[in-house]
């Protein structure tokens, strides 16, 4: 028997415990270059344990509706962070950890515009671009040493509209 | 009197002596989530100095042709990377060091969904979306010492497609 997420609207606030949303929001922090440009600074929580951070680029099929979430990962040396190439919405599944696993899962969709960093170690489901393929830069942790653990459920959800 | 600059397409190899492209190209290094999405790792080389690393957001507006190259910049404590989120072209200037001045410079025209990485302590133009504000991503070092050489020309340089 599967359990049913609502899908919740992405904001800064509802996000908070899980990680941080990037987007524009109110006045920059700071105009640069003549007053041509408006600097948002320093928007995220980044951490990347014993390693460092990269740049890598993640190029993904659609997802669609009703979206069936039956896993969840995190990384223990890293936080990791999605930004929308192509505008493309994703729905974003994350969880408080229960006991070494997932707890109870919210999932997210973003706008197109929206970018997050999920926090060190936290629950979430994979990238799920909705609807349309998708491509995604990714900042996280480049090293050596494991940083995956995964989590299957017993009973998945379903995230429908 | 001001000097013509020739726009070049952005590509690897024409960037390499300046910095990293960004971009899908050929397979993927590694296929993750059962073969949903591609990643493309670690596509650039990052330095942040005495710092750390950090995800901004700049809102700039639109530059536009012909475009007066006067100043360049650049960034002794560490790389910064660039990523469009509204598909919006760039104009990128960049030139080698000439004894702590710029040397010629050269200017690239990316594609919507082309990013760049500016190696640590390279000369470049500020941030120029063409033809239409622009929406990116940055990343670039987060610290408490000064981490920017502005270079006025006496001369500037005009860039024209």
């Amino acid at each position: 028997m599967s359990a049913l997420l609502t899908l919740e609207p992405l904001t800064r606030e509802a996000f908070a415990p899980y990680g941080d949303v990037i987007e524009v929001s109110g006045e920059p922090d700071k105009l640069i270059n003549q007053g041509m440009c408006g600097r948002f600074h320093d928007l995220a929580k980044l951490d990347f344990g014993s390693g460092q951070a990269g740049i890598s680029l993640f190029d993904a099929q659609a997802r669609h509706f009703p979206y069936t979430l039956d896993m969840m990962e995190r990384h223990p040396e890293g936080s990791q962070a999605f930004i929308p190439l192509s505008g493309v919405p994703m729905i974003i599944s994350v969880a408080k950890d229960n006991s070494g696993k997932p707890g109870l899962p919210r999932a997210f969709l973003s706008k197109p515009h929206q970018s997050i960093n999920i926090h060190r170690n936290t629950w979430h489901g994979v990238l799920a671009p909705v609807e349309r393929a998708g491509q995604y830069i990714v900042i996280d942790r480049i090293g050596d040493t494991p940083n995956l653990e995964e989590y299957y459920f017993q009973d998945s959800y379903i995230v429908n509209v």
